[in-house]
């Protein structure tokens, strides 16, 4: 179903990016979490559109009302509610979409599922801005793993041809994520990515990149097999983020010019426990979490909507049709991604923390 | 939950490698289909391990018996419940493995996760041999789909550092698709793959590789939004099969380096039909297909159980300990997993086409 | 899960009673719907507290704000999220029952299950209050069905020993359901329900009474067999109406008395199309639905909240106490819960109809 | 979906009254459980046809052969498949059903649903014989609540006009259910129900009934509100037993008559613990237990299988045209079905136990 997701707690977001309001209903929290706001809005601020140019110029303000769920700033076992609304809107930016659907987005395939009564303002529930309130479910997924002695952290890996260093697969540095207007590992790489997404910018165009994500803290015994493996249940929330091409865990695509020799991670004893000397594993064999830190890597594809002038066709007429795109629009998503990441990845890890009598 | 899967149809796997039976429930299939089991036996040979020095030396023979579903050799509305009877078992080559885990397999977290009561003969239901259900589900619904105009076909498309070349992304060439023993697209590229796997093999080492897998006759609109789309679906079935690292949509992973104006398939009219010149978006936009080619790739690590001697640990002792495996075991995968990625696809496609009223 | 219900249509309902807002998230609704918002406004009048002695004195209001999933009228495809603010609240009134539940009520399991963090307040998210989110669902499942063909209707069957005459189980009079304040098939009936609840409210008292439902313009075929029959289907939201403690089908407990020879309906073709010469099956055998009328009866318990004095417990000292309940309460859920089953009836009905290919 | 159940435990029934095998795959069972067969067989034979007037001639056997899921008699975490060949098969008595159905079976509504194709031999999937893979999934939970302080117990409450004397809703007499052929609480009714049965069978015709159910030992807590209630739950397994029209917690329909004053159970300590005085509530309040004997009734209708001849239609000319059965048929299924309700009050309160961290 298309906009519900998990098994022990339940989410389901609603909205459209230029509608009235935007949010998200999470049932089956644990009741007496005390819910910190402060982090809430730091969360959110994250995926917020900044002022740069490699952002959107749209300000959307992104406050969070919780109109059910909380008695007194604890949760109270019923379903949570929180709501967005829509403020700033210039759906008149859209209006040709209507009928010329946009190369790359869901326009045309979603004009034909919904019979034309889809809502194509702004791209309606197909919207980057409905990571809004996935972002909103992460954080208090994020908050309840916290508690729980599990961190996630994710960063830019690369820009276009610009690559970050990846975590250390034993120790990620999750602690050490900085950047000032980017989340990276290695701080120099900062501007060289500024000003490649300014380069695709200033040639109206747009660029992609990657994501990397880690979760540590992690018991063994997540997950399951076959259809229950984490990497399963990870995959359903990660590509909910629009513009995620794919996903790979621990070597992942490398794994396929590796020799087993070299991808084993042999196992042996540290102070009492069970560890991998290397982590091709990625944290996660037959499905099931090792303890060993989670790791996994987004692609995300350039942002579809650049100014240069695009051929399509007339959903009306059928025809074919030049489409020139006019609204505003980040020159690449990967900035605002990372925390949709870490937020998709929470919510999985949460339901299936929560599945487990652990 | 672990072993089944799907909304419309429900898919339920089970057995162990080395127990009586392994087998599959599958709930909710239309009635009235004249199953093919000829299909069904091709299919399933096509997994079956052969007997050059590529695939394990294990006879399974596979012969599927089905038991309830069928009258006549129709569906019957009810429960299709296929069962294959486990024959040639050897479960002593596996005596040490119950205390000390395989690098790269299932048996430490699976241990722990189910407190050492899991059945670790072959690798119990960690095993590769569940591709098998698997493959009957994946027969079935190639069936079900291809009365509906719908061909699913893959190739391997690495082993090693042997690649074969993609898919023409706007006509995939599925009934090309040839190879003694592998199925490839370039037939001068499997004596290449062929001796990777040997090199590998002669070094008691295994090798990884990827498969990319073409869906064609797809009607627009399957699929939705967020937690609804093909990727994330066909995702939960993918990493199903054991050994899957990843897997990417159309350009992938090759997404992050480009640019939108690159990236973006414009649109043109095509004999009535709305179609997109070039494939990046491989059949899939907001998670909805748009009747171009569903174009995916999956990565293989190297098989885990390796000749060479590996460092472990002792789950009784938790002390580290030395592991040598004398059992059979495919140095590489990718061959047999060509069809069992096709599987995959078939169940959720037919899951998602069922629940569109198409 | 609790709060979540359906398989092609997914219905979240949130909110407490005296909190910021209750409310609900469908998912899965058809696109391209107009929905009638005045009937949706009437269907909710049905529900709202009256003036008279058998109702609360509460002014709800219940103004429906439909936030998301309308583009100019129409279903867009995308997720409906409706809320109604909580306005006319007196939390004072609760206060004592955070420590003494009633008897009853949730109160003491609520308590338990969620650690005393549970909203106690009107009843939390266990309130009657929270079956006005599961009537805005009613209401438009009610629209999508009629457009199909589908209509359905109920009555109080009886409350305390006054009893109205059951439906013609072969032509249900849904068009003949009369009466000022409560829903009748005989009108001479009405003063004496209302009389039976004026007099328990004069005694500080509550009473029980049972509805009836009918639901005609079926096809044959809805449902399925096992746990994919119609009555588990319907009981699962029939139940979700607090209150309820009992459902039947058909004959229902009376088919315990009878012979097989009186209970079958015997077929008959009629105008070429197959009937029953009686209706004891209530529309459905083997859990799929005759194109006979569906119809089930449905109990409900006398409100527990009363005024008179009453044993309870003390949650925080674990001793013995007396309650006074001083709150505003209905005397008899009844009338109320007439519109409330047609809710429950119209979205499991919607979510199994749209699951078959009819 | 048709033949699946359950949320943290997954229950898929599969198989035809004459086809090869039935059988039932359990998924999400707890590992290290050591399964007691001669509690399963004798559960098993509760089921099983006797040899008196009462039941039908058929010897099913039901040899249970579990053939996943354990190792050396553990459940070891994977799905535990069991499966019952079906011996004694005389399918020629069916054959005239196959064109004309009938009255009070799924005949006529699968035949429509599945176009034909529905196996009609002793009612294929909507057989009776399908509870007993219920009841091989009922006797595994069964022996796993009992691990866990939980015990079930249900007797025959009424056949025809003939009553047994219902539980102590306090303490529920499970200990002392009693009956050489009959599990009834008043032995000196048992030949009385035995009479009433054998006078039916002596006319052709056949006789319907009740069951009540109770389960003690439950914690306070299980369950939830509005569709995640325990009525709801236990409801869809119930109804999944054949012949069920109807079912009411505690009070039930009585409720109806009653006031709140007289139906509301009173709280007082008792050595520390919360109990209620009375029991009308049967042991759920909001959808939640508590602590308190679930108790419950159901309601079950007559054979619809009687020698007398009927009317019913021919599906293939669509006219009116006589029927006379003459296979093996029960002539009131209550006896048979006491372990039905058992098995299946097993497996929805088991799957709700485990959902909760208790």
């Amino acid at each position: 179903m298309s906009s519900t997701f998990g098994n022990r707690i339940k989410i389901s977001i609603f909205g459209q990016s230029h509608g009235h309001s935007i949010g998200v209903v999470i049932d089956g929290l644990p009741a007496g979490f005390a819910l910190d706001t402060d982090h809430l809005a730091q969360y959110m601020a994250r995926r917020a559109p900044g002022k740069g140019p490699h952002t959107t110029a749209r300000a959307e303000g992104d406050a969070v009302e919780i109109i059910s769920g909380l008695v007194n700033g604890f949760t109270c076992g019923a379903p949570l509610c929180a709501v967005i609304k829509n403020g700033d809107k210039r759906s008149g930016d859209y209006k040709n979409l209507a009928d010329i659907p946009r190369p790359g987005h869901a326009d045309w395939p979603a004009h034909v599922k919904y019979s034309g009564f889809n809502d194509v303002a702004g791209g309606g529930h197909f919207s980057g801005r409905l990571t809004a309130p996935l972002c909103i479910a992460g954080a208090i997924a994020t908050q309840m793993l916290e508690q729980r002695g599990v961190q996630i952290g994710a960063h830019i890996l690369s820009i276009g041809e610009v690559k970050d260093r990846p975590f250390d697969p034993i120790s990620p540095e999750i602690a050490q994520l900085c950047g000032q207007k980017l989340r990276v590992l290695n701080p120099e790489i900062e501007q060289k990515m500024l000003d490649c997404i300014a380069d695709a910018s200033a040639d109206g165009d747009s660029v992609g990149g990657s994501v990397q994500c880690a979760v540590v803290g992690l018991p063994v015994g997540i997950g399951g097999p076959l259809f229950g493996g984490v990497e399963g249940k990870l995959s359903q929330a990660i590509f909910a983020i629009p513009g995620v091409r794919g996903l790979d865990f621990g070597a992942g695509f490398d794994a396929c010019k590796m020799r087993g020799s070299e991808h084993n991670d042999s196992y042996f004893m540290q102070d009492g426990t069970v560890r991998t000397r290397t982590n091709n594993h990625g944290g996660v064999l037959g499905g099931i979490t090792t303890a060993m830190p989670l790791l996994f890597k987004v692609a995300f594809k350039p942002t579809p909507s650049i100014s240069k002038q695009q051929d399509s066709i007339s959903c009306q007429s059928l025809q074919d049709a030049k489409l020139s795109i006019v609204g505003r629009h980040d020159p690449c998503i990967v900035p605002r991604a990372v925390v949709c990441v870490e937020a998709a990845a929470a919510i999985s890890i949460l339901d299936m923390l929560l599945e487990e009598k652990l």
